[in-house]
């Protein structure tokens, strides 16, 4: 690669405009020093924008792109008729190997979809899945499928298993990580055929991984394991369900502290703690769901996202083009493909 | 009705074992002044721990059952060989019409297996769940099924729904609850064929209830609906979830107030506000899952409840055994099938 490190933007995606786009690469040139950064989008709304910014002048470069993905497009119809959009561009961006990674705070289902036909699938591999890092007591975990998938089967299970482990290594930095699946119950006989199927398959694996079992819903936070596997229905529905539970909870301390003058009293004396506590479980700072099992990197920043998380996205993106992810997920994947004929074969 | 209402307890069932029950039973009576107690179990346990309270005498018998269903039975052993335990007992308990409702904080498989089999199922219903009370920003929601299935039809779907609205009705007073079924996104076309199939149903029919459509993990504890309608795998995850988001929160909070002197000196200050939102987060203060869809009520308490957290289920317990659910259940339950039936001559 003689080019510098290039990231593919799509600048129309977001809910709050492209202003939020310019804002937080401000922030992300700071951090990243020697990263380049492609907009696209409406070049009459992009270029005043950029010449306002004297620091991000020859970090920054706009492409037009006429058109653009709204939420309420469907995913085939984006597909049919997006090829002038600013999703579409971007993604054709990294496809054309003008850039290593493509970001948007764009239409998820319509994201996946033109990721899918412009990038397609990696070898070996069933479904691209989304992937998340989510807090834990002991530091940070990754949960795989939050989306890109209404279900799975034990191989589509088992895909997941080695892109989060593949995930895992490169944002983490960890050799073996630990893996789990998402289940009612750690016993063996538990939960329904696909996860059983999966859980089969990876026990007489010979990943680099080391394969926990089955984990339960607590265990995603407690940090029993580095990746916890689901299918894509109950994954969403689990980080929802924890963004809900984290709010409400937030919603309590507030009204617990404003409930007298000395209870107040103790919150402005505590204020410090308190705003690091905020800081901490503020979602912005998680911003950015990876797309998995795609010829090519995409990260989906949430689409209401301001300038802070929507660099918190583009930290993910250049954090995972500096890494080799999809070598170690291909590698993976014929491995357990060959073990498995291996084993079927000694069965005859 | 010529006998007092009473509850069957399963004395053994609970981790911490019989002495949990009799403190729980202290606390519970001082509330419920007309209710009366039957516990099984081994009597050369629980007769002396009973004539140590006086305040219990001629409110609380004991039975002796010498048998124990452990945490690690597996349901068809227990359904096989467990005729002598405290569980089959209790349940059988009910059955025979000398108690109204019962609690076992015993092995959940275990419990249900028992239940079904003493029971029955509600006809028109073709698999029980189990429901629990969610705290959300506005009050209280139930969430069903949230273990007793691993996965659940379209019909499945709308018998939780008729059984979460009934439940809703008892518990809250709400005449036309606000019902939701669980899902990846609001769009009626989101989301595998069980949802979608139980959502047409629900629309097309003529309950006591006010369909809302979909709802999002974030919606529970928002408090969206008062009833969200889900399969035991993704209610088990999503509930289990909540509670390990909650844990982290609660850890964050801690860690941040002993952060420095200023904020240890702010969290005394506050401690009265911060014992209040630790009372309100006590998992013990909801504890209670209620298998609906039986001929006859049980109510399962946590396995490591305390002696605030039975007492808690026992509440539960009491509450259900005053309301006629299931008479709701049955009516609602076959206006829909016949709903269904005459939409489906209609097309002829």
């Amino acid at each position: 690669m003689t080019r510098a490190l290039t990231v593919s933007i799509d600048a129309m995606g977001g809910d709050a405009g492209p202003g939020v786009v310019v804002s937080a690469l401000l922030k992300t040139i700071q951090r990243h020093t020697d990263v380049q950064f492609v907009l696209h989008g409406d070049e009459a709304q992009l270029k005043p924008l950029l010449a306002r910014q004297p620091k991000l002048s020859g970090r920054a470069t706009v492409r037009h792109a006429p058109g653009r993905v709204s939420m309420e497009d469907k995913p085939s119809h984006v597909l049919r008729r997006g090829k002038d959009t600013s999703m579409w561009r971007t993604v054709d961006c990294v496809k054309a190997g003008d850039a290593d990674v493509a970001v948007s705070a764009g239409n998820t289902g319509a994201l996946m979809a033109v990721s899918m036909f412009g990038l397609g699938i990696i070898e070996g591999i069933s479904r691209p899945a989304i992937a998340v890092i989510w807090p834990t007591l002991k530091g940070q975990c990754v949960v795989l499928d939050v989306g890109a998938n209404v279900s799975a089967t034990d191989e589509q299970l088992v895909d997941f298993a080695v892109m989060g482990e593949a995930f895992a290594h490169v944002i983490f930095g960890l050799e073996k990580p630990t893996v789990g699946i998402l289940n009612v119950g750690a016993e063996e006989q538990k939960g329904n055929e696909g996860v059983r199927g999966a859980a089969q398959i990876l026990r007489n694996s010979n990943l680099p991984m080391d394969f926990h079992g089955f984990v339960e819903g607590d265990d995603i936070a407690k940090g029993t394991v580095d990746v916890v596997v689901t299918d894509g229905f109950t994954g969403n529905i689990a980080l929802k369900t924890a963004e809900g539970t984290a709010r409400l909870v937030s919603s309590y301390l507030r009204q617990a502290l404003k409930r007298s003058m000395l209870s107040k009293l103790g919150a402005v004396i505590a204020s410090g703690a308190l705003n690091a506590l905020k800081r901490k479980m503020d979602p912005r700072a998680q911003n950015g769901g990876v797309f998995l099992g795609l010829n090519g990197i995409v990260v989906k920043s949430h689409g209401s996202a301001d300038a802070v998380g929507f660099a918190s996205a583009l930290d993910i993106a250049i954090g995972m083009a500096r890494a080799d992810i999809n070598a170690r997920i291909t590698t993976d994947r014929s491995a357990v493909t060959a073990e498995s004929a291996g084993a079927r074969a000694g069965e005859l």
